[in-house]
């Protein structure tokens, strides 16, 4: 059976905001880049899916983290896959700081795309390198949510440009936490406080879309959605600072 | 004397473009966070400076690459400083591939920014750590060239935001890079040709500034510039396709 598998990283000065702490996007980045990095080295990888035109897709992910590490401080991110039922795979994160403290927790949900068809794969049809991958420890937190709307005009517009598209000419998923996180209020980013993010990706956005980000503060909860042209949401986020 | 300093990289997926080779942004993020690297291991990076509230500065840089490696290639940065006047510091990259071929070549100039009376710091009050650093190899091409302002109306704009501002609150060297790439015909980056990049730092952005982005075809050259909210020029920038 496989065990988790654990990258080392070292916050840079270019990934620190004002704080000197690491951004959530810097941190989310990374996340993100070790999923690709893990799923290639076990050989289910965006590269080896395209050669039957499959792509991964993130669907859900949500973060937890207690604290941003500061400049220059070593930490390390371990992943593995808990689970997969016939639509999702789960993808889980763990971040340990130098002196083996957790920080951050992070569960990721994945479907697999039939890029001719537009169409979910069945994930059963790749089990056999995805079973051998699979590890036997549960998911460090509560599985991603459905975020609520926001019921709430726009407060930011953005033409998608060359520089916000992945390989797929589709908005990268940095940049939707990017425009989710321009949003706030910039002080809260001052504060060390501890923070859910649930994140929904509903629609793909494209080259020349413009896209239009609202956000409502409800409850407990900082409810924030970027729309497209047609005001239909393709990204939904729920920041919970506790 | 010191020597040049060598840094491996492989190119990830979330570098590249649609043309799965990576991207400008990219490759100018990796070779500007080598500076950082390279300046803190050496006892002058940003922090060290920091102390005094001195900080270094881009004045001018300018890339030239005869081409993008694509995703997953392995490729590796290296970095020198060549010399250094009474303003400007010149830092020097190298980009070469597997097979030791030089793929890109990169001249930046740095100028020492007292933070306190917002004045340059006269670069022979730091001769002792510099002298140190200085390698006897010429830049391997010509240096940054001053780039003329194109005469026309902008074609972009943005409201500078949470992510893209630096731990110093101004906006990061990369998202200005961004946003000349983000004007350009998109079809630029299908091709594959050697290009000559200049860009110059002019002024500093801050958050809540709204910059425009103005493109003009002049000649061999698409000269960009990036304005702030009263029409003076912040960043400047000249492509040259070859």
């Amino acid at each position: 059976m496989a065990t988790k598998t654990a990258y080392p990283f070292r916050v840079e000065p270019q990934e620190v905001d004002f704080s000197l702490r690491i951004t959530l996007a810097a941190l989310g980045g990374n996340i993100l880049n070790i999923a690709g990095i893990d799923a290639h080295s076990k050989g289910f990888g965006v590269d080896a899916l395209n050669k039957d035109n499959f792509s991964w897709v993130l669907s859900r992910i949500a973060f937890e983290f207690d604290r941003r590490p500061a400049e220059y401080a070593d930490y390390e991110i371990s992943t593995w896959i808990s689970d997969y039922g016939r639509m999702l795979s789960t993808r889980n994160f763990e971040l340990t700081d130098r002196s083996g403290v957790r920080f951050g927790r992070v569960v990721s949900q994945w479907c697999m795309l039939d890029l001719t068809k537009r169409t979910a794969v069945d994930l059963r049809a790749v089990a056999e390198s995805h079973n051998e991958a699979i590890v036997d420890v549960p998911s460090p937190a509560e599985k991603p949510c459905k975020v609520p709307a926001p019921a709430t005009e726009p407060v930011l517009t953005h033409r998608v440009a060359y520089t916000d598209i992945d390989f797929n000419r589709h908005v990268n998923t940095m940049r939707y936490i990017e425009l989710m996180l321009d949003v706030l209020p910039i002080e809260r980013f001052a504060e060390e406080r501890p923070l859910r993010l649930d994140i929904n990706f509903l629609k793909e956005a494209r080259y020349g879309d413009t896209l239009s980000v609202a956000i409502e503060e409800r409850a407990a909860q900082t409810l924030v959605e970027i729309r497209n042209d047609g005001g239909a949401a393709v990204c939904r986020g729920a920041f919970e600072w506790r």
